[in-house]
């Protein structure tokens, strides 16, 4: 019988480095860390080179339940009582900061953060975020913190008054057609956090010319594409994951004021 | 009963000019000229501004059997004995290029022309056509053109001899699934000019990272696309459609010895 491992889950991991081995260099012991989704890539392939481990060629070590190529067996994520990960996966977070804020940023928030980044949002572009979950509503802050006027769209009105209170401009109730339409060709990109199955056509015609519509969660049901809705403005559907640690770190110092953020040796 | 207008179609148009307004600049009785699929758009648009005029905001008259918004009734396209065209829409030729050869550049060029252009296929690229018919052979043409190491995907292996002809570096029979798995992670771009029906996620695991895949067909039925598979490599699916005005008379200068080219004042 093959052995059987018992799963520690805990993939948003935030504390205080209580042991740090004899070549560590980016910290020392009583310093605040972190660890998200990934403890381990090939380091060698072009993503990895690039700061991008989470499109790694070769195949990522995950926090937990995934093999340990280097300790054997499987990895025990953050519910543990201690964790020991590379210090090229630790990331710095300032003692200035809400820990338990901090915490759900190192997978919903680079989850969303990153595909941003990589679409360039910025002030003066029109960004929807669908859905205000525990992807959304992080989306939706960081939007609101580039200076993008942002849309929320849901399906529930209950959740307009959180939505505001998070930085949305406008709250469009998606399965109203008529508030819908009022948005034809004006947006320039739309992250969509929904993974149960939903429409994408009625997004795909929001956009305007050379649009993105990024999506961060796989449905169960592989969803139905209008080509010729992506033909006739040049739009792109697209798929983003997580992170990198680069990335997860620039946006954990995006929080900290200016003076406690610190160069990143990765 | 409303008034029945005939159909004269023809999109691919290229002629000698027989006469020109008092107002126009960039012709001469007995030029050589060209026009494509369109003959007006708003010219106010953001999209016309940019010289996009395909992706007009406010409706772009087609060459035939569209309204004419200047003349009343329909437009009549290139099987016309004549037509009458602005010249913001008429193209420049080079008495030197074979003018059969150059009108489907009109249509069948710009669309493949554009979109490998706006996504910037250039040497050093891995890029894959698929399909061999009026925009793949095109498609092929100008990719190889541009440089960049091409795949031509086909499911007939009596295109082979053609399109080695036309510059693929290498011939895949897509219904082969051992052909096909070779590829796995390893284009940048695929312009996909097949408007049947067909499985777009075969093609979209060939990319790696950061790859787009461009439709400029439209299947009858929309496709079904496994987000997982963009989401694992931030990859892109993407349509587009034929070319703007500045675009073709760069595509047509493209082909002509470099003393011949002239600056475009559209």
């Amino acid at each position: 019988m093959p052995t059987v491992y018992p799963c520690v889950p805990g993939h948003e991991i935030v504390g205080r480095i209580t042991r740090i081995g004899k070549a560590v260099k980016k910290f020392k012991e009583g310093d605040f860390a972190a660890v998200g989704g990934l403890v381990n890539s090939c380091g060698v392939c072009p993503n990895c080179r690039e700061g991008l481990e989470q499109y790694c060629d070769n195949g990522f070590t995950l926090t937990y339940n995934s093999e340990d190529k280097i300790l054997g067996g499987v990895t025990y994520g953050g519910h543990s009582q201690s964790v020991v990960v590379d210090e090229s996966f630790v990331l710095r977070v300032s003692p200035q900061v809400d820990l338990a804020a901090t915490a759900p940023l190192l997978c919903a928030g680079i989850t969303t953060y990153s595909p941003m980044r990589h679409w360039n949002v910025q002030r003066g572009q029109k960004v929807g975020i669908v859905g205000l979950g525990g992807l959304g509503h992080m989306g939706l802050k960081f939007a609101h913190a580039f200076g993008a006027p942002t849309v929320l769209f849901t399906t529930s009105p209950s959740k307009s008054a959180d939505a505001k209170r998070m930085g949305a401009d406008e709250i469009v109730i998606s399965k109203n057609d008529v508030e819908m339409q009022k948005h034809v060709n004006s947006f320039d990109f739309i992250l969509d956090t929904v993974s149960a199955g939903h429409d994408l056509n009625v997004y795909l015609n929001l956009f305007k010319r050379d649009g993105t519509m990024t999506l961060v969660g796989a449905p169960p049901k592989p969803p139905i594409v209008e080509i010729f809705g992506l033909m006739m403005k040049r739009r792109q559907l697209a798929g983003s994951g997580i992170g990198g640690i680069r990335e997860i770190q620039e946006m954990l110092d995006f929080f900290v004021p200016s003076t406690e953020s610190l160069p990143i040796s990765n």
